[in-house]
C-alpha cells in the first residue's frame, strides 16, 4: 500500500444495511520545517516527498529565491524525537544566525489560515488540555444524515452560479438548519459559523450536527471539537487524522453523504442503525 | 450581486467555438486579523462574516477560551489604510500588552500551510519585487489543455482509491507529463513538484504547463509565478484572485477544463482559437 494510504474501519450504511468493512483513507500528517534546527512552519501534507515539498515552499515563501541558497534538506534524524519522518530540517547557504533570526521573527506576518501543533501526537495533546472530549448520548436515525447535502445545497446560493465555494451549515439535532456559510476556504466557512454562535454566546453546541460539503481534514474535526459540536458530516472523504482525532475525542464522523448511503468512521452509536 | 461573488471576463471554449463572455467567480480576498492593533493573521477568505470568521478562527487557535473573553470585533476605522474592509481588530478582555506580546511571539510556531500578504493590494506589490512576470511567447493548441485531466487521472493512481487527494501534474509544452504528486492539500502538491524541479535546478520552468484537479486560489497561481510557468490549468473554477494575480503576472489561467471544453481567464493568447 502507498504511504499515502491507511486502511480505516468503516461502518457503510447503505439504506438500510449497515457492513462493517475496511476502507481506505488518505494520509495527513503534519510536516515540521525546520530552519538550521530552529522551528519555522508546520504543514499538514500527505506523508511523500518531504524534502521536495520543503523545497518547493521554501520558495512560494521566498525564503530563498533559486536552488543556489539551498544548502541541505534532510529528514530529522534525532533518535529520540517523536515522529522523526515529520519533522525536515532546511539549511541555506547564505544562512547565519542573524538571518535565520530575522526569517524567523518575519514569521509573525505571515501566519495563515489553519492550526495545527508540531505534529499529530503533540496536537492531539496540547488540545485535549483545553478541549474536553465530547460525550452527548443522544442519536438520530440515518434519514437525517442523507438529508444533510441537500438541505445545505437548498440554501447555498453561491456555489451553484461559481462552483467555487465550499459551504458549511450547522443544524440541530432535528434536523433545522440553525445556518450556513460558504466560503473559498471549507475551515473559513466552519469558523464563520461556529464564531457567529460564539458571539451569541451559544457555546458549547453540544446538541447540533456540522455538515460540511467538501472533504474533512484534521482541522475541520479540530474546530469541531472545540465547539463541542457531537457529529460532524461531509459529502466527501475524510483524511487519516481527521479520523482519529474523531474517534479520540468523541465525534461521530461520516463521509460520503449521497443519496441514502454514508460511511460511519468513528462512534457510530449517535446514528440508529 | 452577493459580495460572494464578482462578475469576469472569460473565452468559453467549447470544441472549435471560443465565445467572450462574462462569468462569475468567488470572490478570495485576505482579511488581516489584529490582536490590539497588531497585525496576528492573515485568513484568504471569501468576505461576509468577517467578525464572525475572527472570532471562530481565534477560538479555533485556542487564543480564546469562550465569548466571555472576547472584547471588541470591528473592521479597520483608519480612513488611511489600503483596504480597511479586509481589515478586523480585535481585543480581548484579558489582553493585557504583556499577554498580546506573549500570544504574538507564540505564532511563530504554530504557522501552516499557504502564503499570502497583509491585503490583496500589498501581496501583489510584494511579489513583483522578486518574481519578474512571465513573457512566454509560445502557444499550444486547445487539445492539449483538454487532454491534461485524463493524462494526470491516468498516472493519479491514490485518489481512485480515497477520494480524498488533490493532485497536480507538470507537462511540457508538448503535453508529456514531468511529474505527479499527490497530497490532501493542493498547494502541497504543487509544491512538491515545483520543490522537485528546484532541486533539480531545473528552475525557471518557462516551457511547462501546471495541471491541478481542483480548484484554483491565489496560493496556487502565486506558485506557478514564483516558478516561471505561463500556463495553469484546473478542472474546477479559480477564484476571483487567482485571475487578478494570473493577469497582472502574465500566466494564462484555465479553468472548468471537461471533455472538448474549458474556460480561460487570463492571457488567452498561448492557446490557440
Amino acid at each position: 500500500m502507498s504511504e499515502a494510504i491507511r486502511s480505516v474501519a468503516v461502518i457503510r450504511v447503505r439504506g438500510d444495511a449497515r457492513v462493517a468493512e475496511s476502507d481506505r483513507t488518505a494520509i495527513e500528517e503534519p510536516l515540521e520545517v525546520r530552519l538550521h534546527d530552529q522551528p519555522f512552519a508546520v504543514i499538514m501534507r500527505t506523508p511523500g516527498a518531504d524534502r521536495e515539498l520543503a523545497a518547493g515552499f521554501l520558495l512560494a515563501e521566498r525564503i530563498i529565491a533559486g536552488a543556489d541558497e539551498l544548502g541541505t534538506i534532510a529528514h530529522c534524524r534525532d533518535p529520540g524525537a517523536d515522529h522523526p519522518e515529520n519533522v525536515v530540517n532546511v539549511t541555506l547557504t547564505n544562512g547565519s544566525a542573524a538571518a535565520i533570526d530575522r526569517l524567523l521573527a518575519g514569521r509573525r506576518q505571515v501566519t495563515t489560515s489553519s492550526s495545527c501543533g508540531m505534529c499529530g501526537r503533540r496536537t492531539i495533546e496540547s488540545l485535549a488540555a483545553t478541549a474536553p472530549a465530547i460525550d452527548a448520548a443522544w442519536h438520530v436515525p440515518s434519514s437525517l444524515i442523507t438529508s444533510l447535502p441537500e438541505r445545505l445545497r437548498a440554501r447555498q446560493t453561491v456555489f451553484d452560479e461559481t462552483g467555487g465555494l465550499h459551504a458549511a451549515g450547522l443544524f440541530t439535532r432535528d434536523g433545522s438548519l440553525v445556518d450556513i456559510a460558504e466560503d473559498v476556504g471549507r475551515h473559513n466557512a466552519v469558523d464563520k459559523i461556529i464564531g457567529r454562535m460564539l458571539m451569541r454566546e451559544a457555546l458549547p453546541l453540544s446538541d447540533h450536527v456540522l455538515g460540511v460539503s467538501g472533504r474533512t481534514s484534521f482541522e475541520i474535526v479540530q474546530k469541531a471539537i472545540v465547539a463541542g459540536i457531537p457529529i460532524v458530516a461531509a459529502v466527501s472523504a475524510p483524511s487519516s487524522l481527521a479520523i482519529e482525532l474523531a474517534q479520540e475525542f468523541g465525534v461521530t464522523l461520516v463521509g460520503f453523504v449521497r443519496g441514502d448511503s454514508f460511511n460511519i468512521y468513528a462512534h457510530a452509536a449517535r446514528i440508529d442503525g
